[in-house]
């Protein structure tokens, strides 16, 4: 039914896209601009951090239900900037207005980067009104957004799909996302540095923002690089209706391809994690509550040591249980099932509260799993029905490389 | 008033100390035991990991008021070992119990090492006999217990001091403790893998329990080498009342000393935490409560993005704040004053919510000051008067690189 497609962020209808080097950054492209030819229903998530970055706090303050553009820049995130950094993030909101003739409330602002600089509003300028020039459909449009929101990541990421609707309206969804480090969303619909853009020309009426949510929760809100959640998270959707049938809100196909598409997204940031030379899953069942699951998943994929354990293939496992008894989550230790599965290797860990191997020799075999690109942990709590699934990576020397030296 | 001493566990009078080589690890001693001439009053704190070791599940049933003897092994944790590791457990008790002819409930039982393997009791029980053998009283007795009991611990960690009481009685105090990774206990008082053994001449009553709790909450439980905590966090205080004298369980001077001996242990730890190059401080004041005191010390000790910041000396102090933000510690980012502290220099940070700093030249002097042995930050929260110290360290390639290769 959901049909992923080779396709970028301008692949639904009515919408264009552009990335040009505005001068922030020596060399790469640092600012990109997103335009719907209509304005677009807008579902807005923002970190929940209270540290927010000013475009996070304009845009929350502006609470625009549609908009028309979005305009982001990579190399400094306006964060810790006060009045100042305010007001630039609303220069940057009228320029964009003004080039591309819109109201500036239907302009989004989002910005990555390093904290704590003020933006040089030259550079800034010069490069909206380039950008604004070069607006285009099609794949290399794509490609040149992509390629501008990114800071520390080595992988573009995005994602399309097309799906039918159950009143036979074709529609396009479509996604990119940054994010490398300082990742950890824990992102809440209208009030991350998880930078995403979602395309839709499906029509979706405000009453789909409870679905948003709850897809964001089982999606991007259960990756995490490295438990830090950053001052600028910003994830938003637009749908801007050019496909024209009914509203999508409850449509299940809908519904499921928006699901796929940021579940692919999520799995895609954590498997370019800072440093990351593995991606690791952590399924969670038989939690007594929806909560306990979360905590359990967050708590294991958040841990350094069996990050560091991961790294290594180093069959280190008690080190999960470590991080199980410490996630606040409740559950019974001798009805707890572990298993850890890596290429086509399922290998049980733990049963009834002890550990299935002693043996140098099996544990070899845990090693042999682990020694995988996904690593994943299945964790059955035993005491109840509810489950989670989250996204993390190891822990490698070169995440201390990159974070050691950031800012130089 | 109270003076640091050169001495160890068994300068109190009435201990005695061993340390032996049982063969549970290859070469290194691996077996250690602390005897009191006379019963002691037992103050315990364990982990609250809900995932304990044999050894804790066991003292906490015993819940023994008085210790004579305290047996220690490194390189099994016997943690995540079912029923056979509790009954190995109470084999090491009773094994310690027969040579030393005392009651099998007065002695404690502390494991450290690998998770999920069972222990082997015969080289256990050859260790236990060997070290009754060798108790005994001095510099070289404490030393080899202190090295008996160390993992990936590089330095001894011992402190000694001597105070005299309201009452004019001449008491010491003594502490020694292991740790380097899987460093976060919340130790509650009957209720770490820091294993912590302190001994004093001093007479106290079960009454100085709550000051004990309060102490631990000051000390050992704001060190955090990378948040993950335990299953078996272990301290335990031995008070054998023979220096005589009124009961000190009320005594300011007593109070200081111990906190003293206590703050140096946890400060000793955050330094040799696993591949630590750097001693991180984090002293915050203004805030509203001490429990949001201690969140953001933690939140800030724990962030991967600021102990890599440090270690590669990077200016990148928007993650301290990104931290603030993340601790769930109320604050006005207004009020919010930032100042990094290292060797002879002390550099203002954040005032009223933006930097302080713009100009390349300015970061410099963060930088410098940030490339010594021990940084402090200090972060003042402006709504309360609540504070909190902790201690953490950077993380390192080292880091990585101990915790990849554990098992192995």
């Amino acid at each position: 039914m959901v049909e992923i497609i080779d396709g970028g962020i301008t692949t639904p209808q009515g919408f264009k896209a552009a990335g040009v080097h505005s001068g922030v950054k020596y060399r790469s492209l640092d600012l990109g601009l997103l335009y719907s030819e209509v304005p677009a229903t807008a579902f807005k998530a923002f970190t929940s951090n209270k540290v927010k970055a000013a475009p996070v706090q304009m845009m929350i303050k502006d609470d625009s239900p549609k908009l028309s553009a979005i305009v982001v820049n990579s190399g400094n995130a306006n964060a810790l900037t006060g009045r100042r950094g305010y007001e630039d993030a609303e220069t940057m909101q009228r320029a964009v207005a003004a080039e591309l003739n819109i109201d500036p409330k239907e302009v989004g602002v989002m910005s990555t980067g390093l904290i704590g600089r003020f933006m040089d509003m030259h550079k800034i300028q010069y490069g909206i009104s380039k950008a604004a020039k070069q607006l285009d459909v099609g794949r290399e449009a794509d490609g040149l957004l992509c390629e501008a929101i990114m800071t520390t990541d080595t992988i573009k990421k995005e994602c399309a799909v097309r799906v039918r609707l159950g009143d036979g309206t074709l529609v396009y969804i479509s996604a990119i996302s940054k994010g490398s480090g300082m990742i950890s969303p824990h992102l809440k619909v209208l009030h991350g540095t998880t930078l995403t853009m979602i395309t839709t020309d499906a029509v979706l009426t405000p009453k789909f923002n409870e679905v948003y949510q709850s897809i964001l929760d089982d999606s991007m809100n259960m990756v995490s690089v490295d438990g830090d959640q950053s001052t600028n998270d910003t994830c938003i959707m637009l749908a801007n209706g050019m496909a024209g049938g009914q509203a999508a809100d409850e449509d299940p196909a809908f519904i499921d391809a928006l699901r796929m598409v940021m579940t692919k997204i999520a799995r895609t940031i954590a498997m370019d994690g800072e440093g990351a030379s593995k991606l690791i899953t952590v399924e969670v069942t038989g939690a007594e509550t929806k909560d306990d699951a979360r905590k359990v998943v967050k708590t294991i994929i958040n841990s350094p040591l069996v990050k560091s354990a991961i790294f290594g293939s180093d069959p280190n496992y008690g080190r999960v249980m470590m991080a199980l008894g410490n996630s606040g989550a409740n559950f019974s230790l001798n009805d707890v099932h572990l298993t850890i599965k890596g290429g086509d290797m399922e290998v049980p860990i733990l049963d009834s509260g002890a550990p299935v191997f002693q043996e140098e020799r099996s544990v070899e075999v845990v090693r042999m799993a682990m020694d995988n690109k996904e690593v994943i942990l299945q964790l059955d709590l035993g005491v109840g029905n509810e489950s989670a699934t989250g996204w993390g990576c190891d822990l490698t020397y070169d995440y201390v490389r990159i974070n050691a030296e950031y800012a130089t």
